[in-house]
């Protein structure tokens, strides 16, 4: 005290970075953090309006520093933060302080809390994920532009752009001539002080009469099935509000291949298919901002995920080229496009950020989930499926990546299953059967009870047993095969017709009766002929990669996608969907794709990351690989390869294998494994 | 020969531009050029499709180059070549080549014709001007792409990028978002063979299927009376042709300021205006195409001059604020911007190109006369006036240039005069006065007769005499003046009523009566103060600026526009709206402004040359310089200071003066000099 009394200047040190300088007495704290590089955030350039660079000190003691932090060492609150104080939102709490107005008058200790920082984090609630980092694609700027004068004609935008450039130091943003129409009443509206919101590319987006705070974004995944957006704010990444729509494109087409074929019959059929997501994504976008009390033009960006069709109708180019071998994208590229040109009724200059695809099945949502997983972070072997009527396959470490897409087919979806149905209340999705009695008991959407608890149908009397969705699909040829209804290359067995009124006959094959209520519910050969053939065509897919990468095992298995999300990663192990995992280590990533989206739309930096990634992806096609007919064929068993299932066989009952053709070495061990267990 | 047969390699001089080099025997001529750097055009990339990179072996023996260039040392005429002679276009003549076809066999001078240079000239006819550089905006390449691989997937577009970079060099092309949907086709119309249309900023604006030979582009001059368009062909800067209409925002006020109160007075005016002056473009491009038998989608590029008022209402900016004090443009930069931002109905991809406003009353066109007129290319001081509503006036040299505008209001375009009309066949142009007998002589526009030949009736029977345009007001005043019947200050004289019937009494003032057939036409009091009033403006405002710029006299003077281009520049010094310059020096620089647009349009280096010229020229504000009001009573008589007069003095008889405050020294000199001419 009696030594920084004496001294002109001061030591200050910020945390968490560490970071300290010596500063004359009376320099505002926000202007040395500026000086030392200290991340905090201010939209208003120290003018006391925005309230975004709080922060606090430290008081007391710190030796490691050197410092003894008394709070006479800094200036007493100003007014303008009194009024900060009363503020409902944005106001001031516990000791924190508005650095642009507390001065630095001796040594001192001063905290940046997290969300004063420009570079938040989003914790993930999923603890395989990596937390999300923001870095805003669009930030605002406040400025003062000086006025019109007459002895020194010059024009509006130039003398906002030296504004720009005196208190923020940008240089050389692009102004769209979209912008100059309104340029001038929104200077004399706000009285020449403004609100300029710039992109990451130097683009300017937008320029608000007055002070603003906050902007928004919309991260945008176009589904085959199903249209889901989110609305984020922009500096903080807070979700403020999300919707979800069916895909309206399903009226040309239930799947993929459909729609496409649907233009191929009908010229013109891509631009109705445009017109209808474009649509739908401007009814979501509505329905976002009324839910968070916003306006449509706070939208400055939107990122979209989307498989290559869907990427290629969204921007209006005919898909017609990705229905055929060779399967050409028109561009693999990322793509930057005004949102009007894009018929989005949202501000006039908001940009859309498309990710790029990877090749002509694999599209920028794989994009999206490798962002959201981000595989090429770590060292251990990854495995990224998202099942879907095409299953997208991803796998490798940061040394290596491979990607490729298998037909499944829609089984999964619960397509062309004689009892299949979309997952949706009244659907099984759990099932079980009785190893000895062959009973079911299942679960439907909508109802915690077990078919054979004693409120079940009261409880599901509402809902009904209507179907079966794609976890129950799953979970019920599991239990075929695991209670010997069904032998190992698939085949139900009528002998069992005389043991259980479960099995049917139904002309030269047998089914599986689920349920006879309101509705039969059962479970035909040719439903598990499909299964079977959408499961060998997922795992070929896998061991094609496998084999290209050279491993015989993965490390981790993350399944992506409202299927992989649902599904109970032990009976799609059983069924042999996947390869063999510690099952510790096989999770679900939930709507990866949508979260890349939100990933692109909050950090510009993760654009470039993703698009050098998606460049160096090893793309393996499916359809031109003679091995992969090879792994097809050889999947079709349950399970197909029992060894190669170590970790499964710890948690399950496998059946003695019946029609293998694997070595009899291989055999003779791997019934030692079982033995053992027993 | 013996020589040459033994080594494996030939010297080779290009002409004009003296590079030689050493290459291997059977190299393409293309590739030795290319090597070089000399300047040869070739759109097809060597593959004898384009013809543009035509030759001439310059033969016998060049001492100076130690060289003799015999006919055998290229080789024989190829069947490509052959096929050439007999196109109708583009065909070979008089001994040309393809140089993409001819190899060096042994040592030659190869002369590379004018034609076959990227970088020609035109050459225009007013001597006074420079010649234009071509520099086209937009070039073409063709290229052939590689198709697609199942085995290595890539986009479409990025196998384009790699033909572009492989053939052409050219890298990190921007392909808007606008060409994705119509790209797959193309190239596949194309059997993987395109032209590629990219402009100098690296943006790609088209891709043809197969090979293309040549684009245009769009040259328009925006005027509040008339708007004028040039088709281009980018390449050679040949004007394709050429078309031009009224203004039709005329119907919202015949004048600019008339046109800014309509906007004041009805909301949403501005839109209105927008959409004439959009639609007017529309309608001009499809004349010139339809003219020049070429498509609207071959117009690629446009350029635009135009008054700020033009400019801000063609790009949808309300110009409201243009209409007071403190005259603050929306931008005083270039614009690029997309044609169907501003709804042209061209090349979906086709780019505008805006030159830069200087003030708030000195606009594009202005910019486009000093790009047109280079007065920064020369030591002389030059005058650069543009006349209409308000006068645009540019003084200076390489060293200096300063520009200003003055309110003339629209009495030299003939309005506001009770006689005045706009220039059409029927108005008055040409007058003479007989000095003794005050009977005055005329010619109209449509006639070469004066009104006192014998069969002048006859002749402008079918267009009859209707008034005076704007150059005839010039000549009858000044005629008055000179033949006594108005005095120095600008009054009719009344004693003149009984020396002739031409001299009529209106109340308490008087008329001069210059026809009197059908219509009367005639000259009244208030027609002189309207003229007085106008080139008191204007000369007041070359006064500043001369006085700014610490000048006496300027070395030459260019006067531009239609009413520059029309007025016998004797008469207008008479009448003072010109300093005095040697009459040799003074001359119409055409439409300049127009001229402008279309260098602008054909050479992209100007552009940014423009960009420069335009912030460096010192602006003037003539409202709020008080020295201008000074100037403008000071110039209210004719000719208001016949000192500074010398060079037209020599060649008109000026009147004695009766009221001029110049001090008598002066006078006494002028009075000597004029009696030494007697």
């Amino acid at each position: 005290m009696a030594l920084s009394s004496k001294v002109s200047g001061a030591r200050v040190v910020f945390t968490p970075s560490g970071k300290r300088g010596y500063f004359p007495l009376g320099t505002p704290v926000l202007q040395a953090a500026q000086i030392l590089g200290v991340d905090i955030d201010s939209v208003c350039g120290g003018r006391g309006i925005c309230g975004r660079c709080q922060i606090v000190q430290a008081t007391g003691n710190f030796p490691k520093h050197k410092i003894n932090s008394k709070s006479e060492n800094i200036s007493a609150l100003t007014d303008t933060e009194k009024a900060y104080v009363e503020r409902p939102k944005k106001s001031l709490e516990q000791d924190r302080r508005l650095s642009c107005a507390t001065k630095i008058l001796g040594d001192c200790v001063i905290d940046v809390p997290a969300d004063s920082q420009v570079h938040q984090q989003i914790i993930r609630k999923d603890a395989d994920a990596f937390d999300i980092k923001i870095l805003p694609p669009v930030q605002l700027h406040y400025v003062e532009v000086w006025q019109p004068d007459m002895h020194d004609p010059s024009g509006d935008l130039r003398r906002l752009r030296e504004a720009l450039e005196r208190e923020w130091q940008l240089k050389d943003l692009r102004f769209g001539p979209g912008m100059l129409p309104s340029l001038q009443k929104e200077l004399r509206e706000g009285n020449w002080k403004v609100t300029v919101a710039v992109d990451y590319l130097g683009q300017v987006i937008a320029v608000y009469p007055g002070f603003r705070e906050s902007l928004c974004g919309l991260a945008v995944d176009i589904g085959s099935t199903t249209v889901a957006v989110h609305l984020c704010n922009l500096s903080t990444g807070e979700v403020l509000a999300s919707s979800g729509v069916m895909n309206p494109q399903i009226r040309f087409g239930e799947d993929l291949m459909s729609r496409v074929s649907y233009v191929m019959m009908n010229p013109g059929g891509d631009l109705e298919m445009t017109k209808v997501i474009r649509s739908t994504v401007n009814d979501l976008a509505v329905n976002v901002t009324t839910q968070a009390k916003r306006e449509l033009d706070e939208i400055v960006e939107v990122s979209f995920v989307g498989n290559p069709i869907m990427h290629h109708l969204l921007l209006g180019i005919n898909p017609i080229e990705l229905g055929g071998a060779p399967f050409a994208l028109a561009t693999d590229e990322s793509v930057r496009v005004m949102a009007r040109d894009l018929n989005l009724k949202l501000h006039n200059n908001t940009r859309c950020y498309i990710l790029p695809c990877i090749a002509g099945h694999v599209g920028a949502d794989t994009a999206g989930m490798i962002l959201s997983e981000a595989p090429h972070h770590r060292e251990a072997i990854t495995l990224l499926v998202d099942i879907g009527t095409n299953a997208e396959i991803v796998l490798g470490n940061n040394k290596r990546l491979l990607a490729a897409s298998s037909p499944t087919g829609p089984a999964f979806e619960g397509a062309q299953i004689s009892s299949g149905q979309r997952a949706a209340p009244g659907a099984i999705e759990r099932v079980r059967i009785d190893r000895e009695t062959l009973e079911p008991r299942f679960q439907v959407i909508g109802s915690d009870l077990w078919s054979n608890e004693p409120n079940f149908e009261k409880d599901t009397k509402g809902v009904g047993v209507n179907g079966i969705c794609g976890s129950g699909i799953i979970e019920v040829i599991a239990e075929m095969y695991l209670s010997g209804v069904l032998s190992q290359d698939g085949v139900i067995n009528g002998e069992l017709v005389t043991k259980s009124k479960h099995i049917i006959a139904e002309g030269r094959t047998f089914s599986y009766v689920l349920s006879s209520g309101k509705h039969m519910i059962k479970v035909t050969q040719n439903d598990v002929r499909a299964v079977q053939l959408a499961k060998a065509a997922l795992y070929a897919g896998i061991r094609l990669l496998m084999e290209r990468m050279e491993i015989e095992a993965v490390d981790r298995i993350r399944l992506a996608g409202a299927f992989g999300s649902h599904i109970d990663v032990k009976y799609a192990m059983v069924l042999g969907l996947i390869p063999d995992c510690d099952l510790e280590q096989v999770s679900s990533a939930g709507n990866a794709a949508g979260t890349g989206a939100r990933i692109a739309l909050l950090n510009y930096k993760s654009r470039q990351e993703i698009e050098d990634i998606v460049r160096e992806v090893e793309k393996v096609e499916t359809a031109v690989e003679t091995k992969f007919q090879e792994h097809f064929v050889n999947a079709m068993a349950f399970p197909h390869k029992v060894d190669a299932f170590p970790n499964l066989a710890k948690v399950i009952e496998l059946p003695v294998e019946t029609n293998m053709n694997d070595n009899s070495d291989t055999n003779q061990l791997r019934k030692k494994r079982r033995r053992k267990k027993r």
